[in-house]
């Protein structure tokens, strides 16, 4: 065993090519051990064995610098730079992150988890070096998809420009999270398909140097090569050619599903829980559209990367045809597109995660809301029981959409709501809307909703009672059926409950009409309270003696938390909220 | 005269070669005549006159869809799409906007301000048609720098995998607002030098068809290639290469200087107005960098295409050398830029325009304060008194950035102020530091302020009362100062002034102690209310019986407003608040 000897990258550097080799083996088995296991980034991972190896090998670390696109693509480098022990010790697998984390070690110069990024950020580790009269070598590793986005170009061109040592490794594995798209990947494949001797060549375009390395999975040569540009003075790209999933049979054959995923059988790669037979959102958005688009031409589902967000499985969208786009992970793209298409006539449908749609606030500002055309915006795992690593939190898209003007975003409480509003969303002609997906798991309430929300911030009273008023948004609604019915069962207090349903507005009316017999508002948002719902309540009652309290999460990057550790911290479970709302009334 | 003839397009198809460079040479007397007087966008404008007029002369405009980037160069257009009159008669001069507008013609489809968003807005227009089986041109027209923006890329990328009609029309003057940056313009140099021949080729990269038009200020030749474009089925880059300040001989000469500017000498080019003369924050900016760049040689700034807002003149770049950095317009880049020489020991500062920092939301919360490093970013024209088009306002840049966590966002109130906050945030080590640049105009108090600001959201209680506290944040500290007068003189109220210096956070011991004798606690932002600042102050007093009273703009795109009736509008003059103040305290 040689892994288990591997404390940093000096030991990788005392073993022969033979030994690397063995080396290679040893970290693929550890790695299906632990993500069968646990579940993360499978394929990615598989495919950066060979190049993470020959990085560690050839060049210094951490004097020497890498930066990792994204970051899902670093377990290796991880396993290499002393942090082994959460590869091999199931005990010990939660040691580290998914992504690069400058906490965990001295190799990782970032907390990454978005894309295109590494050569920007690469880029200002070598201005840097250059101002302080260092000499280290810089070096940007991407790909998987994440050339795609704007700030990689905007990296590129610039690093074109600076003629000085940096090194973008270009891990070329043909794949993004689902397939490649961009026009740019026909170039890759012209690349490859030449050995790298395409005279028309992305890179030199921009002004970078290029080689090229057919067999990215091949220690040796990947070695020859990193030795090549180790200490050039210029900016060089080196292409790697790599397989997503490699040495995992059923990875290779299937290189989206194995993409990320939870814990799974190794023997046949079927999902250990049986989490995936629940509805989800995606699933039941996924089959709205497909409904809608056969009745109407012009309705388009877009992605950014991820299909499955949306519930666009491969079969969904052969079925979808040209009325499904995805435009790689290019989310600014993906606005202004749907923009345009609005503006012509069309009817798209732009499904994103929450922690991705802040890439892409001056075109919402900008390409759509100016504008004031009708795109519809889906915006999944808007909340905090969604994905809970510091790069992916959900918790910022009220304030980053709301305080847009012309924006309408809704927040249904449930399934049925939900899919009232995304049909209104669809049909009207007047705003650019959003919806926020009601929380990470389905909830059915069984009732009706209104089908029309075209008069709007006009909330929903839910249940009349006096003193006490319980303005509960979105997937929240259900902590506040919680609060006022604890408030009755323990205190006696009959509340109101308010469904706001609008989040980018006030309901005046309403909110003047609870003066008359309430002393408390209360307000509940899933995510963050800076910038949010609540504060827009509580400056509309400043001038009154209505007391308001405001419960969502404190503005902090919270990073791998509990759920249940985190709503406690923030007072968010009904029972912390009755009391402060008791004490507030006596 | 043609020009006064043509009230739309047709009237241009009806004229001969001949009679179409007449044309151009009399729209070229109004264009400087109006500018001269008005100011405006000059070069690009005089650029762009052969190729807008070849445009509508071949392409049936508004069937054919034309989308102008940026839309600063779209002033040729608007003439010949019946707002000549804009452009003849100095009476009229207002009655358009300065960029594309499609309340003001059927000719226009969408409001652009911002670079880089053509390209995608024309997919989607392009996507559109093919979903309702019509058969239309789309033609976007991009260049004048717009093509080193992300979303440029994306756009691009994006239409090279479209296999459909869309033309982009590249003019290539040599030029951004100062001179272009990025490997990009290497590429575009290297395809005029071979007359658009060269194998590497940037466009063809991405999967665009590519045609070159060696003079772009040829209409016979640029009508020659349109005509061949027309109806193509496929994506098709046409790039022309053209003339900034084209026949003005003062704005050929010096690019930069006559990209805009205010009402000039036609004569001399020297402007109208003595305002220049002025002092201005831009320039007092650079020169405490270059300053402090002497003793630091880790100091570098940074901007994104626009050099002059941190008074970075084409002697002071040629002075700080390589501590100068133009990433062209890439504002994503600049972050990550600046985040990556921070985390390598540099001291980076970006200095920006308000309205563009909104294209890079994301970048400040990933690649910048997650990992909490030391960048320090100057915000300048975040106020209302800056520029007033609907899509270059300064109103949102405090919901923006003062929700992300980790980020210090500090609002001096005056010159001096401003100064020793930059100071700090260049020579700490702690915080990424954003600094909002107080207003338009320079105000000098001649007061010293802390030089420390390190002990996070302290705020300065500056004029001790009672009864009222006004809270008066940044630029609007005069305002407070305003209120708190009128307050004494008109109602014998001794009011309290609060500098609160920190718009990331609530200066909680100072709130509290205010319990303790004020009834009103009033907040002021020169910004939009919704998402801001004084919200968070009006929840945390959300429990409490004092009233707080919140000034800022409403939500809601204004155009070019008068500064007089926004304020009045948001009840934002002293009188206003001092007589809301007085109505509530009765």
């Amino acid at each position: 065993m040689y892994i288990e000897k591997i404390d940093s990258p000096k030991d990788v550097k005392r073993l022969s090519v033979g030994q690397l080799n063995g080396l290679a083996g040893e970290i693929r088995q550890a790695l299906l051990a632990k993500l069968s296991a646990h579940g993360g980034h499978i394929g990615p991972n598989l495919g950066m064995v060979e190049a993470a190896i020959a990085l560690h090998y050839v060049f210094d670390s951490p004097k020497d610098k890498m930066v990792y696109d994204v970051s899902h693509q670093s377990y290796v480098h991880k396993m290499l730079t002393g942090r082994n022990a959460a590869f091999l010790d199931p005990a010990r697998y939660d040691e580290v992150s998914g992504y690069t984390n400058p906490l965990e070690s001295e190799h990782d110069f970032f907390t990454v988890g978005h894309t295109s990024t590494s050569v920007s950020l690469a880029c200002g580790l070598a201005k840097a070096r250059d101002l302080k009269g260092d000499a280290e070598n810089i070096i940007a590793v991407i790909g998987d998809g994440s050339l795609s986005g704007g700030e990689a170009y905007e990296g590129l061109s610039n690093a074109g420009e600076m003629g000085t040592n940096l090194i973008v490794v270009v891990n070329d594995n043909e794949m993004s999270i689902a397939e490649n798209h961009g026009g740019l990947y026909q170039n890759l494949k012209a690349l490859r398909d030449s050995d790298g001797k395409a005279e028309c060549n992305f890179f030199r375009a921009l002004g970078l140097d290029y080689l090229y390395v057919r067999d990215g999975n091949d220690v040796a040569a990947l070695i020859e090569v990193f030795n090549r540009v180790k200490n050039t003075p210029r900016p060089t790209v080196v292409h790697i050619h790599t397989l997503k999933g490699r040495g995992y049979a059923l990875a290779e054959a299937d290189r989206e599903r194995f993409h990320w995923g939870m814990p799974f059988d190794l023997a046949t790669g079927a999902p250990k829980s049986e989490a995936g037979a629940a509805e989800d959102y995606g699933d039941l958005t996924g089959r709205f559209l497909l409904e809608r688009m056969a009745k109407d031409p012009t309705l388009v589902a877009i992605t950014s990367g991820t299909p499955a967000v949306m519930g666009f499985t491969p079969e969904r969208r052969k079925q979808a045809g040209r009325q499904f786009v995805d435009v790689g992970i290019a989310e600014e793209h993906a606005v202004a597109l749907a923009s345009g298409i609005a503006a012509n006539g069309g009817r798209p449908v732009y499904g994103v995660y929450s922690t991705f749609i802040q890439r892409c606030y001056d075109q919402l500002s900008q390409d759509l809301c100016i504008n004031g055309n009708p795109a519809v915006i889906p915006v999944f795992m808007g909340t905090i029981a969604g994905m809970n690593d510091v790069t992916h939190l959900g918790f910022f898209d009220i304030p980053l959409i709301s305080n847009i003007p012309n924006m309408v975003y809704l927040a249904p409480t449930c399934k049925e709501e939900y899919f009232a509003m995304l049909g209104w969303a669809i049909r009207q002609r007047e705003y650019p809307v959003a919806v926020r997906v009601p929380g990470a798991t389905v909830v059915e309430s069984g009732r009706n909703f209104d089908t029309d929300y075209s008069e709007l911030n006009r909330y929903r009273l839910t249940r009349r009672g006096d003193t006490v008023a319980v303005v509960a948004l979105g997937s929240f609604y259900a902590l506040g059926e919680a609060v006022t019915d604890k408030l009755r069962a323990d205190a006696g207090i009959d509340a109101t409950l308010i469904n706001p349903r609008y989040i980018t507005g006030v309901d005046e009316q309403m909110l003047d009409a609870l003066k008359a017999d309430h002393r408390i508002v209360v307000t509940l948002e899933d995510g963050v309270l800076d910038g949010g719902f609540g504060e827009k309540i509580a400056r509309y009652y400043g001038d009154s003696d209505m007391r308001v309290l405001n419960y969502g999460v404190r503005k902090e990057f919270a990073d791998r938390y509990a759920i249940g550790e985190l709503l406690e911290k923030n007072r968010l479970t009904d029972a912390q909220i009755v009391e402060d709302i008791r004490f507030l009334l006596h």
